[in-house]
């Protein structure tokens, strides 16, 4: 049993509260209105969009040290809808990781659409969710609390490969934007 | 049926080769004796690893032109494995294409194993190739002869989408190299 805090109450955070809460965890899902409220989880998970991330940073100073804290965000050029918005050779994951020191940063959840969350399967694959990461405990702790919520995670190695994984979450948005694969379906993981 | 020469016979020019020979093209598989032998196609793919291309180019000045140059690479940094051995914001399909200006240049088979080419299947899932490029019209040709070999095809868009399929192969190749995913398993794609 975990207990977990979701800031950002959209499509990505009910669907995540949704998996999550298929195991005994505690999830508190903070939205908007929720400014004020503290964040008791020891893991965060940080589902608002990029642009929003900053402004979540500077509502709560100190509040996300020593916790686990979860990127989940797919930060899209949303005006060119062709590029991402950070840096080619960085992340988001990276550049939230500097700016939360004394957090454990974790990317995950960007690579699955929030239906595959909820229904827990892609097409006839159970939805796998990658997990990358520096810190090794951290890491395992996510891995372990996904796989007991019915899904299935995969360590994608340190916190580097979220260059990779934004990449393959734009991808993913880019088909399913043009109607090439469905915001149900998508890449799914063979294992 | 369309006339395909494929350059580079291991593992990943083999498989093409099984691939699309399920339908009634004609494949000519050109491998390293073959040198001398002229590209007869009219889609070539350069199955060689990503360092070996300008060769492969140098030994064959002009024969691409006017031809669909399908790039199949993977660009790694094969000494540390930890990043693409192109520049972050380019590919080395756009790299390929700056050196070939009178080719129509796709990418194309990176994000699928050569056992789940050879397959047609990953897992449960049909094996599903992504194409990207700028041409239109050559886009439609490749689709058409991949679909046809009973492997599914998707259009992801521009030559500039071959920096996301390159992250996401590369996502692919890290994944089954640290024994997450095995070699004939890895992304599928539910449409």
């Amino acid at each position: 049993m975990a207990h977990i805090s979701i800031i950002g109450a959209g499509n990505m955070g009910q669907a995540i509260t949704a998996a999550l809460t298929r195991d005994d965890n505690v999830v508190d899902l903070l939205g908007k209105e929720d400014a004020d409220k503290p964040v008791d989880g020891d893991i965060v998970v940080l589902a608002v969009p990029y642009p929003a991330v900053d402004q979540v940073l500077a509502q709560r100073p100190g509040q996300f040290d020593n916790k686990i804290v979860v990127d989940i965000t797919n930060p899209l050029n949303f005006e060119t809808f062709d590029s991402l918005a950070v840096p080619a050779d960085s992340s988001a994951a990276e550049e939230i990781a500097a700016k939360l020191p004394n957090s454990r940063l974790l990317k995950a959840f960007n690579t699955t659409f929030a239906g595959t969350l909820a229904e827990g399967t892609v097409g006839p694959l159970t939805t796998t969710v990658l997990v990358a990461g520096d810190d090794a405990d951290a890491k395992a702790t996510l891995v372990g609390v996904v796989n007991a919520s019915g899904l299935k995670a995969i360590d994608a190695g340190s916190l580097k490969r979220a260059r990779e994984m934004e990449a393959l979450g734009f991808l993913q948005i880019s088909l399913a934007s043009n109607e090439k694969v469905s915001w149900s379906g998508g890449f799914g993981i063979v294992d």
